[in-house]
């Protein structure tokens, strides 16, 4: 078998077997096949897409690249979630503590954010010492004992995903399907659980931008799950606008202390609620309807919350900054985005709230960059929200004064008002099982 | 300017601007773009294509990348001719001289044949003594003292196009037809000469595979041509049949020399007196019957087989062996490849008679292969010729006895025959000017 023959396959839209793609992936990930032969072998592919079977194929040997997380010692249905990621998308910080209140085993491990805002590791982070590199042998006693582990992906966790990744990211290969959907499941398969709840984003803030898109994604990695064995649901939830009031590190973790305090934004907790409904559901404790109950549950009556306290003081986080979330890191300087024109606020542009996050600390450019976990912005009105000229939009959060005036530009196309209330549409657009 | 930025554009349906394109050929060439962006970048090609403007673009991106050769101490319209290859293809040797031998300076750049059988290179190098690598100063020299020169072309002639063409070679991004165009206009135009004709092959035995495929790709360098200001003509013909009755380099220039004796096969001197004819015409020398009866005149009366002696002299070659081609380096073991069953031969696969002529040792597999050149076909058999039972098709040379098997297995493919009477289709299939 030779890298050229699978080229020159894929170009002329063929289908490939299950062992060609086998031989790419592993001698891709060993350094056998050159760069230069996988990114035009992926630029094919981007072109002439890969079937189901291909995209299978193409996760299983990914996810067989290197380490596979062996949960097997924890009883119980292991859930892990993942989220395409969006602007203030905090609802892991919310939902694994209710799925695990109820005994349900979350082993979830996270990438680090590049992009506009940080990734879930990067809020946890924000909470003083608290400790998201954990040893293997940590995080699967961390789960047997407590129910619930939040880390870092190990460094050898599916190697083949992170040279690909790298390599698509700068030949123009990132927006395909089959990429896409293979480099999410390879990692959530390679996580160990025995279910999956994938939340995939669709709108301006998000990587899908139309719900067909998003539909598209969605089913081929539910297809892909069931294909390796794991129940699999999807959601399909928008992202259109950011997702709660506040985007920043810190300021994330802080709103998903309140929402499991039974306050914070209604539109966060009715995601939140669905997703750990999902995922009660997919660990089998009973109908959705009936898991909803359970979600709405753990956060009223603070199970979930006295989970999440657990789980921080078990990784050496310190637990008053969750009693007290004045006592996270909070940013020096403050600035105020106030409303140009009077009017029912009919877009906030989700991408261009995030990109002004990351000019004010919030996220990386590059993976060297250091996160100032204090920055962010904190939404005072969202779309739908009536404002008056000159009234305060948000409120910028940040430890470099001379960041403002360039969020502050970024924002001022981010937003546009009319003279008509405008419609709230729903959140969650789908669900496919 | 990025990199990626083009490779989107392009992969995204764009039309690249002559900036773009200058950025992407004067940095890849000085290796500031990585292999693996080219890559993409030249399968995005592959998929989206270049217009005209774009390959005129990077045609002369290309040529301007190194050297030009200036010809312009030699006075009168210097003409070049390129052919895009083929089995048994030993026009250069023919022709060069023919129109040399009218005072039209020939400055001929050639490069070393990868694939079935020498380049015209390898074949010059089958005459003893014959120097192939001249200096730039002797090059040009030789054309202005006796107005001809083929040699190989120099180290920094179009190194992008080294550049590009190893990366294509490997990235199945090598058949598309403006990478194509600009890969051989470049290195024309590099070469210096006032104007330029095109031998675009087509048939089984050629890169491209029909006349639609053939034409596109004549009209597309004519374009190219006349665009950098080169009076360029193209002509189609055809390679489903392998030309002459030779194949294989000491075997070719014996063949060439019998077409400038007044002898040879019918087909070559066709095809080699209308390319002959159409430099004559694009040089100015009077309309294309006048060149025509030119050509002919001067394989009549000897004064272009008198110039290719004059030339093999310059060059360091033994003149004798163009008196007495059985002074040509001979091989050791023959072998006959004769009819299995009797008709008429409706069909010999060009591509199979040439990589048969490759196993028995007259082509390269790799650069580094050492070419026999002595070893190849000679064919006593051509397509409508009618045959019987156990008649000899042909007799293999080679230096290495042990190479007779695989190539007579693969000519056992190479043939057809039928019960009727075959016609002969036409050799020159179509002229673009």
């Amino acid at each position: 078998m030779l890298a050229l023959d699978l080229i020159i396959k894929k170009r002329n839209g063929g289908k490939l077997t299950r062992e060609e793609i086998e031989y790419f992936v592993d001698r891709y990930t060993k350094g056998e096949i050159p760069d230069y032969q996988a990114s035009a072998f992926l630029m094919a592919v981007f072109f002439n897409g890969m079937d189901t079977d291909e995209t299978l194929w193409l996760t299983e040997a990914m996810l067989h690249s290197g380490d596979i997380v062996d949960l097997s010692c924890i009883p119980g249905v292991k859930v892990d979630k993942h989220s395409t990621g969006g602007v203030g998308d905090k609802t892991t910080l919310v939902i694994a503590p209710v799925v695990a209140s109820y005994g349900v085993p979350v082993a979830k491990m996270s990438g680090r954010g590049l992009g506009h805002t940080g990734g879930t590791i990067d809020k946890l982070e924000s909470i003083p010492g608290f400790r998201t590199s954990l040893s293997r042998e940590e995080f699967v006693a961390n789960v047997k004992e407590i129910g619930i582990a939040v880390a870092g992906q190990t460094d050898n966790l599916v190697p083949a995903d992170k040279k690909l990744y790298a390599l698509r990211d700068v030949t123009g290969t990132v927006e395909n399907i089959s990429l896409i959907a293979a480099s999410i499941m390879s990692k959530k398969l390679a996580s160990g659980s025995d279910a999956i709840v994938l939340d995939v984003k669709v709108g301006s803030g998000a990587f899908m931008k139309t719900i067909a898109e998003a539909e598209k994604l969605a089913g081929l990695m539910v297809d892909i799950g069931r294909g390796a064995g794991k129940k699999t649901v999807a959601l399909i939830t928008d992202m259109d606008r950011p997702l709660g009031n506040k985007i920043g590190n810190a300021m994330e973790v802080c709103e998903a202390v309140d929402i499991l305090s039974g306050k914070g934004p209604c539109d966060l907790k009715e995601v939140c609620v669905e997703l750990a409904a999902n995922m009660l559901f997919v660990a089998g404790k009973g109908d959705i309807e009936y898991c909803r109950s359970l979600a709405a549950e753990a956060i009223e009556k603070r199970t979930a919350l006295n989970k999440l306290t657990e789980m921080v003081i078990r990784q050496g986080g310190d637990p008053k900054v969750i009693e007290d979330t004045s006592k996270l890191p909070k940013a020096r300087y403050k600035a105020e985005w106030k409303a140009e024109t009077a009017g029912y606020i009919e877009k906030m542009h989700a991408e261009k709230l995030g990109y002004a996050s990351l000019i004010l600390g919030a996220g990386r450019k590059s993976k060297e960059d250091i996160i100032d976990h204090s920055a962010g912005i904190e939404l005072l009105k969202k779309p739908a929200d009536k404002v008056e000229q000159g009234e305060t939009l948000a409120i910028l959060h940040t430890s470099d004064e001379n960041r403002i005036p360039g969020a502050l530009a970024i924002l001022k196309t981010a937003v546009s008002t009319g003279p008509d209330p405008v419609p709230k549409p729903p959140l969650v657009l789908g669900r496919i099982e």
